[in-house]
């Protein structure tokens, strides 16, 4: 197996972007990650999405946007894992990658969520959850955060003002994050008088809908060295699952879909939570923020909002979180959220995060979850020269 | 990089399986792939479907038929390239076993499509082509063949009835395929009569809308030598790709994404045309048969029809194909058709197919056509012990 690192990193702003198509998307993304990475031509292209066929009645996006970049004639698919499709879909360029089978693979996670508001982007995505045993009981996605969150509440003794810190934290970061959708300070009084969506999730718990694409190049890492960048190689590349539908879980409070893949990587990467100088995680609701800690390592069960209370969230913190603005912040973009995340750790091992810059980042890791954690994608990424 | 080995296959019969869900339809083809491989774990499941999210409400597959096929926990992800779902799926599975990343990867195509039947199945199938340039003008899948036949007509002198040896073969050896949706004798006559759908393309042209699952077991060769069946090893998987808007082509009556496969595979596998015993092409429409006969190199521009006319694609012929039914008889549930196509392909090589067993075949093709041809996936495969 070979060593393959992220030779380029591409992203555009996330935002609602009535403009511009899927195909413009995932384009800008594109060129700007080659751009970054000085390559014209790729051996294949790998695109994580969830929604395209629900919202804009476009499927067979491999083929579409390899075209509209010009790349006409390569190998292109998609990738879908609900919200975890763009961390999928770098997983599977990883493998392509590092078993030499292709050398310089383009992975784009785009997402076009705002030509239909409303009740039909909400049923889009409770595809992600159970269809049979979860969403035609009319329960939709929110809900279901919903339900976990209460009950953890309930479980470990927290109230609901507890959860703030992670929504502080994600919007004092995607401050200084010029691609973030929301440029919004949020303060615990804030939070506080944040309108309620599913009880006890309320508006500043729960991630936007929002168009953007991300783009990753990978490739050997003899081609990184040759690059000015700082080079960041994939440590570790690894999926995890679960069952779709909570109720079939042992308990629900516990991600092991997350704990699994953690631990794959993990033992990849032959390091341990405490070698991580940053964590990207899939903070769709504040909830999932917590069981991602905690499932990762970075917290005993049911201290994951505790560890937030403490201050250990940000920047400066023992393990900093949404370090540009995560999904609530930055956006959650569904299957371009996975790639935005590898792209900002990259940055962040690069020292390109700006006033957002972890100080002495080496290693970064990034979890990316698809629905309430049935797939869980986690890459740990190294700064290697 | 590792030879590759298909070490079991397995599938559903294809109809209209009014009281089986997706994920029951999975489970049958992945159970009966296991049980012939002799396998009872695996490193990873590869999902190929088109039409879930649209037609049952279900995404996020990989996950959820892993956990139902009792292997919760494993990496799981579902890969979507149009009606070239399937072989894209075991593309994916191939590079993860080649590349040394994986042992054991199950590959399962599913589609389950009779739930909706009627407009909605024919706006969702259009999701292959250019939703912004061509569904957004009207036209349906069907009609892009019927554009694409009128004019291979055209442009080559052939007339309606001079298509019908392609329904007739496909029907004639349907009928020994006890998973074939239809048993159904076909001749020039009852082709003459068969009902219009789009103009010049008849009922008997055209693939029908159904429900199937069909599965396969990839693993490192060594694996195979030590079970009872012949050793079929992958000898080629390659994919290739095109603009999906035929009017975006340069030429609409070459399929240059399939002969950029073809040409792929051919170089992989240290083969021409000459060498291939059969041909499992994808005759979702008689015309698409035709112009993959020609973009594979069994037939000069313009002679795809020629070659049929001269019995040439029968089982006795210089190269036989659809040998089980093709998508026409067997039937074509989308994103499972390429696994049904690799799998019909083993049973040849193996020696299995019964009544329809092309003398000696020793080294098969299979190629999966997304959309009228902008994905296009094909396998070689070789009997070797």
């Amino acid at each position: 197996m070979r060593d393959v690192a992220i030779i380029g990193i591409g992203q555009t702003k996330v935002g609602e972007h009535w403009d511009l198509g899927l195909r413009h998307l995932a384009l800008e993304a594109l060129q700007a990650a080659m751009k970054d990475a000085g390559v014209e031509r790729a051996d294949a292209l790998y695109v994580g999405n969830m929604l395209s066929g629900e919202l804009t009645g476009q499927e067979h996006l491999g083929a579409l946007i390899a075209d509209f970049a010009g790349l006409r004639g390569i190998e292109a698919v998609k990738i879908e894992a609900a919200c975890g499709s763009g961390a999928a879909a770098v997983r599977m360029g990883y493998i392509a990658v590092a078993g030499g089978l292709a050398d310089v693979v383009l992975v784009v996670g785009v997402e076009k969520m705002t030509d239909y508001l409303g009740p039909r982007v909400t049923a889009a995505l409770a595809m992600a959850a159970d269809a049979d045993y979860e969403a035609s009981q009319g329960v939709s996605f929110v809900a279901l955060n919903a339900l976990l969150m209460r009950r953890y509440m309930h479980e470990f003794g927290y109230r609901k003002e507890d959860f703030a810190p992670f929504a502080v934290n994600a919007h004092a970061n995607g401050m200084n994050n010029p691609n973030a959708m929301f440029h919004l300070k949020v303060t615990p009084e804030s939070y506080a008088r944040a309108p309620m969506i599913a009880d006890p999730v309320n508006l500043l718990d729960s991630s936007p809908v929002c168009d953007g694409a991300a783009a990753v190049v990978l490739a050997p890492i003899e081609w990184a060295r040759q690059l000015d960048h700082p080079v960041v190689r994939i440590a570790a590349s690894a999926i995890g699952t679960d069952a779709l539908a909570i109720h079939d879980r042992r308990d629900p409070l516990t991600l092991e879909g997350a704990a699994l893949s953690a631990h794959r990587a993990y033992q990849q990467a032959g390091l341990g939570p405490k070698e991580i100088d940053l964590f990207e995680l899939h903070d769709a609701f504040s909830i999932m923020a917590a069981l991602s800690l905690e499932a990762a390592g970075f917290a005993e069960k049911g201290k994951g909002v505790r560890l937030a209370l403490d201050g250990e969230i940000t920047l400066h913190g023992r393990i900093p979180i949404a370090t540009m603005g995560g999904l609530k912040a930055r956006g959650h973009p569904v299957g371009a959220t996975g790639v935005y995340q590898i792209v900002e750790v990259v940055q962040q091992l690069r020292g390109e995060a700006g006033d957002n810059q972890v100080p002495d980042a080496r290693i970064g890791m990034a979890q990316n979850i698809g629905g309430s954690g049935a797939t869980v994608i986690t890459h740990i990424l190294e700064r290697v020269g």
